[in-house]
């Protein structure tokens, strides 16, 4: 880091080594044994996953296997996965040379990411201080999914600008990060948080923002000609789209509480996303040339009213309350694609490829906020009395809280999430600045060819050409001569 | 409308504008902006999405939130929505250069649709006299995107020939025709229909078509180079086609009777849809040269299977009824794409971009009067005497049908479904007419250009051809003055 | 075969003839037609999908619908579903020119294999002797797409090698064997294998190899230039990767016991995959230059955890044991891709276009003997009394059987497994060397051209390209008297 006292210019002019032959197999193959060892000292099933839940049941009185958590939360743990591996992955294929490592690298992050959050939540959410052990059932499996959706976000913001070796210590350090603020805003702070407005997207959103803050490439110009899709490209990443948009209920949903407190959440996102679906394309079309739509804003700004109604799903925000937030979330996210990015990257410094700050941070924190409005303003008289101590869940050391203070509590965690996010970004980005991962040069963003064996792509010429190509290729000689010829 | 009343040409003839940067996000905020506000007045949660659920429950004596409809509907919902947003948006990417129209349209106007039909629906069917409200749960979830399908069947006959304003004009009067109709099949005449064969493919399928023949285009020759699919965008399509056939089980048996209803409703569509590919490969292949298959069969053909059983699927029709449906579906869908659509577009006028007549209007006919032919048939020996009256809820007001009575208002439906699609669609056709909409020319359909900003696609080319291009980009002047040394 | 006792040779070197216009559509109807008579005279619904099921209900007192076994299975056999066709079929998408043929053919043999499936197993394992009839549930379905599933690990061997003909043979075949294998390894063997590590993937990749063995083409290097990807079909084959990644813990536990068996079954799963992830790309970047990855090693190697969980998932091996299991697998598995596969052609002369000795035999052998370990390790401390019954099934004819007992069986189910692959595929291999069936030559494989109607490119011209090209199109006379003019 010597070089680096010296200024952002020296770091950057340092030649570039993106040969990470060694680094990433390390990476992966120690800190996979790691998982391994922790896993064997830490990790058991949990009473409905053991085979001991027949003796379990009878104990319970429970009559029937429906009552298994596995049946209330495995439908939407598995659109979960959904959007983590394909809508996350898929979303960020939309650069014409970069799918390989958007859908690719995020499969990798993802699959390690999820092992480390099962450890990490288990520590301080699920530790059984008499065994020592933690115990996980399925709702483990979607809170892990959660946490690796926090660093998922943070790629955004780093796509194709950093190596896969980067990728695994922001999601080592982000994993790490997450548990920590999720343990503050839902356990110390007492936040109901279902769809992880705060935890997910506010914290992820301004994590990934402060680690491109700090990884800034002036020169990032030089790459400009890789920065942008391609017909097919942008039809790939609607797909991710789509599985986004699609599944968002059951992400919001998924760990909230059985019965009506999945129903509701199920039913606001939907209504959240349908909303803002129709101001983004307003926005879009309002904004071009003869109202021509672009793919940038439709494939992110739809999402922004699930992410906005990440806390409040659970609540009584109302079906119009929904359609309201979804409605603003439209035309803000769409504004920040067509104002706020190119304000960051030319003002701030800080470059986001994915533009994750119009997607995921500022909404995350209109969805906090929102959140805690919505707590503040919860009555008996639309809760009823046992459903509002459900759904805020005032019990035990929580029972005396009221709703007001509910409030300024929800409000309070979306402010640990921010500042979990800064600050944690920039060490993260700091330690990033070592020149020892595999980094690509700013000429040599954005491309594949970079860290993928990437097939040649002849097939794409048309028919004439492609003759010629096969004649020149077969007979090299020939072709030259001809060459020789054409010039004289 | 003057010039229109002297003949089709002189309406094509006038020079087009599609110029939607007012008209779009006109509708989409105002018509968002509508749609708050019913929502506020009329909808609120119903008893198993409300925190009051804790209550009902002990006042039910229910003893597991299992009982929630929530459990029983949530998966297969979900299943209906990928079906909705990927299945319709995808299988409408066939075109070369209409994929973003095709998916993008189809996802704003599905958006729109739901709410619309919340409300619609709503109003015809979950209204409470006693407060005014519209309560809403999972099932108004489904019904609302079952409703939005219609209309997304309607779309496939107007693709690449309209502006989205004219798809929300479409969608707006589509909703509301489905709502009425809706009514009249299941409320007045009693039918029943699961899977939506009569009031959502028959309806949709003549309305799109009623449209289509209304705003027939002489002239449409002049987009045929972009009537036609490159090979990446027929893969893209098997996306949609296979989330369609997939997940069609879940479509026909969402809203049916809890327990064997929906069990059975999964089974007759699986095995419909697994005999129609047979036949549909085996017609494909028999009616071309050497026996080579035809994407566009592949894509939509093996669908008409799961719109056939979309009313008989509940019934007890039997699996190898169930494979008798498909068999026949799949030999008259397939023939309708040889022989129908080119027939249809020659002599009728009816210009139908993906052939929605041979995959929702034809089947879905078949499917209505299959139906009737079933529940005709139906017996309290195959039905038992409990299960008869479950089946075909012959209850209140109609305890006393017989099933011949039955089967006679079934076919009765199927025929109001079509009334309504082609009166509806031809109303509709004509306000599409007037000049204000922004629709395309006819030597500008099916192209993205028109409504999309389209990436550049430089990099599809060749990398010595690329090469030449960034030398030429760079250099202007050289490569000018290279080109006048060539010529000289 | 006269000729084919002269050598192979001669066999190859007939005249191919690859029209299929007879033959497709025939075997497509006829075999069709054959289902729907089987059908109509076994299959009937079972007690929970029959209109019966209601006095079923009352008669053995069941209070809620959500015992009905649909509503324990569904999600996950949609799942299962998902991946057969999806799964599979965008898996096979790799090739630059045979996309069309991998999505297109999976799903016809798929549907084929559903059907035939559900006659052969219920035959073995459901038929009711008293009434003669099989009675199908949604567990049924899960079991015919299993089924399905060891076919289509069979066509990743012969992919773009072979005709859909051979394909319906391959699959006509493939389904009885394995049900043959399947009565013996789990009725008479007595073995547990939920996921079919033996029953599917070990047959099904022994079955593919075997057939492609008889079937090797020792000039298959002229068709050298079409085995490749190009950039957007490697993307679409992640489409498959992934949906069978996310899905493979409900392929696992689809069929497993209600409650903590299917619980079970998918968190192991889940930790399988993701650990084989890491070590797959630890591999990956470890064999090339720089540290570059293969997409073929990322498409594949990254499921053989979930395949090698098959028959453990369900057992208590802890979630540690699953992530040893995967680390291990994600290593073999790309050590196959890198020296096993090219020494299987240069040697064993097996041509395995997408490589299922590394992802589905291979690892279902080491799934088969982690299962034998596993449960000849188990105990009553870990398993309890009951969960170790209820989790071997040691009940009626078994009841006797110890853990130790149990674990040779399942060592012996891997073997017969082995056997009938390798053995039935020889046969099958042979029958498909006769010269009616319409595969294409050595120079024509992994082409689509063949079997199907592929539209041209010319869209993925770049603009200027295009312009010229239009006007050659044009003005034929006027562009060659420009060439002339030229050429002079």
């Amino acid at each position: 880091m010597g070089n680096c006292a010296q200024g952002c210019k020296d770091y950057w002019c340092r030649p570039k080594n993106t040969n990470i032959r060694i680094s990433l197999p390390a990476v992966c193959v120690v800190w996979q044994t790691a998982m391994i060892i922790l896993f064997g000292v830490f990790i058991r099933y949990d009473e409905e996953s053991d085979t001991h839940w027949v003796e379990h049941k009878a104990h319970e009185n429970i009559t029937s296997d429906a009552e298994n958590d596995f049946y209330f939360r495995y439908p939407s743990f598995q659109d979960v996965h959904v959007m983590i591996f394909v809508g996350f992955g898929f979303l960020m294929t939309f650069l014409k040379r970069y799918s390989f490592g958007g859908v690719g690298f995020n499969f990798l992050i993802a699959s390690f990411g999820l092992q480390w959050a099962l450890v990490m939540q288990g520590w301080f959410h699920a530790l059984d201080h008499s065994t020592g052990k933690i115990y996980i059932g399925i709702e483990s499996l979607i809170n892990a999914d959660f946490c690796v959706a926090g660093c998922l976000i943070a790629y955004g913001a780093l796509l194709g600008k950093v190596s896969p070796v980067q990728l695994m210590v922001v999601t080592l350090f982000g994993i790490t990060l997450f548990a920590v603020e999720e343990y503050i805003i839902l356990s110390l702070l007492h936040c109901r948080d279902a769809g992880g407005s705060m935890v997910i997207h506010t914290f992820g959103g301004y994590y990934g923002l402060s680690i491109s803050w700090v990884l800034y490439r002036p020169n990032l110009h030089q790459s400009k000609r890789l920065n942008g899709s391609v017909y097919h490209s942008d039809v790939f990443a609607m797909i991710g789209t789509l599985f986004l948009w699609m599944f968002w209920p059951s992400f919001n949903s998924a760990i909230t509480d059985h019965g009506d407190g999945q129903h509701r959440a199920a039913i606001n996102t939907y209504l959240g996303l349908a909303s803002t679906v129709l101001t983004t394309y307003a926005i879009s079309s309002l904004s071009a040339h003869r109202g021509k739509l672009d793919m940038v804003h439709i494939q992110n700004a739809t999402l922004a009213g699930g992410v906005a109604m990440g806390t409040a799903a659970e609540f009584m925000i109302q079906p119009y309350g929904a359609l309201i937030v979804g409605f603003c979330c439209g035309i803000l996210s769409t504004l920040g694609y067509l104002v706020f990015t190119p304000f960051m990257e030319r003002v701030l410094k800080i470059q986001d490829t994915c533009g994750i700050h119009n997607l995921h941070a500022m909404p995350g924190v209109i969805g906090g906020f929102v959140g805690a409005i919505v707590a503040a303003a919860a009555s008996e008289e639309v809760y009823g009395h046992e459903g509002l101590i459900n759904t805020f869940d005032f019990e035990g050391a929580f029972a005396n809280r009221t709703v007001l203070t509910q409030g300024g509590f929800q409000a309070a965690g979306t402010c640990v999430a921010i500042a979990f996010g800064i600050v944690g970004g920039a060490i993260v980005g700091v330690i990033l600045r070592f020149p020892i991962w595999g980094d690509p040069a700013d000429d040599n963003c954005y491309d594949d060819e970079v860290y993928w064996e990437v097939p040649e792509d002849e097939e794409s010429l048309p028919p004439i050409l492609e003759y010629n190509n096969h004649m020149t290729s077969k007979n090299p000689e020939m072709s030259e001569s001809n060459f020789s010829v054409e010039q004289s």
